[in-house]
Formats: C-alpha cells, structure tokens, sequence
C-alpha cells in the first residue's frame, strides 16, 4: 500500500477509470474553479490549467474550514493519518493546425470540430500537476503529453451520426477515443491513455523518480 | 440495421467487448480446431491463423447438421432469414527482433517475454479475416495492421508483481495493454484496439469500402 493519500482533483469519470485500471487507491475531490489561461500554446496551457486545478484543491485540503462551519467541506483531510498527500489536477485540449480546440458549445461547432479533424492529424494534449505534500514539504512538479491523432476521412452523415449520439458534448476535440468513434481512428502516436484523459504511464513513472509509488 | 448477421469467430472477451464498444450486433461462434501456421513472418502467420479460424466456423454455418443429429450445433444459421453472413476471424501475436511470441506456457516464460520487451519497442500484429456470403456468393477478405509498442524499462520486482497477477497467461506477449499493465506503456504508434486484439477501425473501413455498413 502507498505511503501517500491520492487526490485526484477531476470530476471526470474518464480519468477516475484509468485510474481505477491500473489498481491505484484514490479519492476524487473535484477543483470548482474556472481556470484561466494566459497562453495559446497547448502545453503550456495545459499545464497551466492543471496547476490551477491541483491548486485549488490542495489548498482546501491544506485549510479545513472552521469547526464551526456549518457545511464541513466533503473533500477535507486535515490531520486523519499520517500519510502525505498527492494531489493530482489535468487538463486536456485538442490542437489543430495552430488552434486550440477545447470542448464544443453545441451540435454545429461539434460538427465543424470534426470537419476540421476528418482525414488529418492532430494532436491532443494532457497537462498533469503533482502537488505531493509529506510532512508539510510541498513539491510540485508538472508536466504533459502529447499523442497525435490521424483520423479515417469522415462523411458528412459519419459526423452527423457521431454528434447525435451526443458522447462529443463534453470532449475536448468533440470525440471520445475510447467508445463509438473508434472506428475512425487509424492510428495515434505516443500515449493512448493520455487521448483519454490522463497519462497514467507517465504519472506512475514521474512518481517513481520522486521514489513514491502508488501501485 | 446492417443487412448482414456479422459473427465473430473467436472467444476472446476482448475482441467482443471492441465489437460491443463500437456498437455493432454479433453474434460469437469460436472456431474450434487447432490453426497451423506454415510462416515465421508473423503479418503472413496472423493472416494464415485468421484464415483458418474464420473458414472453420463459415463452413459450419454453410453445413449445418443433418436434421437426425442429436445435438443441434448452437452456431448454425442456416435459412434463419434472407440476410447475409459476415464471419470475422483474427489472430494477434507479438514480434520482437525478428521472433514471434505467443500466449507463454507458463509464468518463467511470462516474465522470460517481458524482460525482453521491458524497455524496447516490438510490434503487435493482428491478421483478419472477413468471410462474406450474401446469396451464395463467398468473398474472402484477409489483412493485418501492425502496431508498435514501447515500453518503459521495467525491474526485476514490476515484472514479477505483474506475473503474479495472472494478466499475462492468456495473452500474446505475456502483457494486456488495457489493464494494470497500462503504466509501463510508453507510447504507441498505429492502432491502439489492434493491441487489444481486434483493429476495429480497419474492419468498419474495409467493411464500407465493399458498401457494407456494420454499424
């Protein structure tokens, strides 16, 4: 068992599954926040969003509210072991031909998402924030990975019958890898795991340096 | 609805959770007899296997029982309805520096094949077959996809706790790309369903260019 209590500072149940796949023990204590970026370059924007995320929650778990606080906050942890405490904040994006594509508004800007990326490559972005805290030592360490995608060309009711099923709505890019869309897919380049949402290879690797493991 | 029954001839719950993943109805018939491969290269072996897989369960269903057998084969189709017949088999098996592995026989051969892929990159190789009958007419559509794996190095003690954890037996290569293995993945290049064991992609693309519509 690890020495350290794993916060996964994301409300997606994408990233709480690879998690849960690899064997890790964990708990989810979404970041509330709206993130703000201040750049237009992927990775740095991705790991921007990704340290404001791990940032807010570590934060709050840092300073439990009051005892006389009439709502304790679900996600405090303040004093229960003696274990550190990881907190663990991503963020994923979608570039394209220079454009940074998050998650789209609608039915029509999914669409011309997936016009765009139809036939080409492109290139998915996840940026990864650890604040590890151990006996009042915070190191934070962040990072990202890049996987590129080259989709099958996709006809004009491929795309219409994709957006129906509404998976795009809330999907950076406006498709999810891991389900029906698949069948377009020809091929990715680094990562699959870090298309889905979280380099869960590269996470357990960074940590292993830092001489903690989760597994 | 597709205008074809599509039958998979494998018992690999993988290959039918990818099939279910996309959407697609089917039906699981395995085949049942021991392939051979006349080949060491292993694009021409996993077609070969395919071949055989797909061919043994499309005869069955183009033969079936005489009407006095005491035990209907639960495989048969024969004159259910005016549809055509879509039989899919697929082999997958690992290559490394010019050998082919298969499911090891045991955990020393487990933890044999994965010191060897620890920190190297191999290639997975999946060959399927399609038998199609529409009207009595039979075409036979085989290929491959091969996909490049890298993996992190891995220690002596990563190596051993996977082993234990029993993933490894049934697997081509001695490794699940999408369980607990996941972290020591550094990166793919191809198609990552064609790990898994079935290149869904490929097959949906293929299936549309002869105007068949799976899905």
């Amino acid at each position: 068992m690890s020495n350290y209590n794993l916060i996964l500072a994301s409300a997606s149940p994408r990233r709480k599954e690879l998690l849960q796949q690899v064997g890790a023990a964990f708990e989810v204590c979404p970041s509330q926040g709206e993130e703000t970026i201040t750049t237009q370059d992927p990775a740095q924007a991705v790991m921007e969003l990704s340290r404001q995320k791990a940032a807010e929650v570590a934060k709050r778990l840092g300073n439990p509210p009051a005892q006389d606080s009439p709502k304790p906050h679900p996600c405090r942890h303040g004093g229960r072991d003696n274990r550190g405490t990881i907190v663990l904040g991503a963020d994923t994006l979608v570039a394209f031909a220079g454009k940074i594509l998050g998650k789209p508004k609608g039915q029509e800007e999914a669409k011309s998402m997936l016009r765009m990326l139809s036939g080409n490559t492109h290139s998915v972005f996840t940026g990864v924030t650890l604040c590890i805290n151990r006996e009042g030592q915070e190191d934070v360490q962040s990072f990202y990975e890049e996987t590129e995608v080259t989709l099958y060309p996709m006809t004009e009711r491929q795309i219409a019958g994709y957006v129906a099923t509404g998976e795009p709505m809330d999907k950076a890019g406006s498709y999810g890898i891991q389900g029906r869309f698949a069948v377009h897919i020809q091929g990715i380049r680094g990562d699959y795991n870090n298309v889905v949402g979280l380099p869960v290879a590269r996470i357990y690797q960074e940590l292993m340096k830092s001489g903690i493991e989760i597994l």
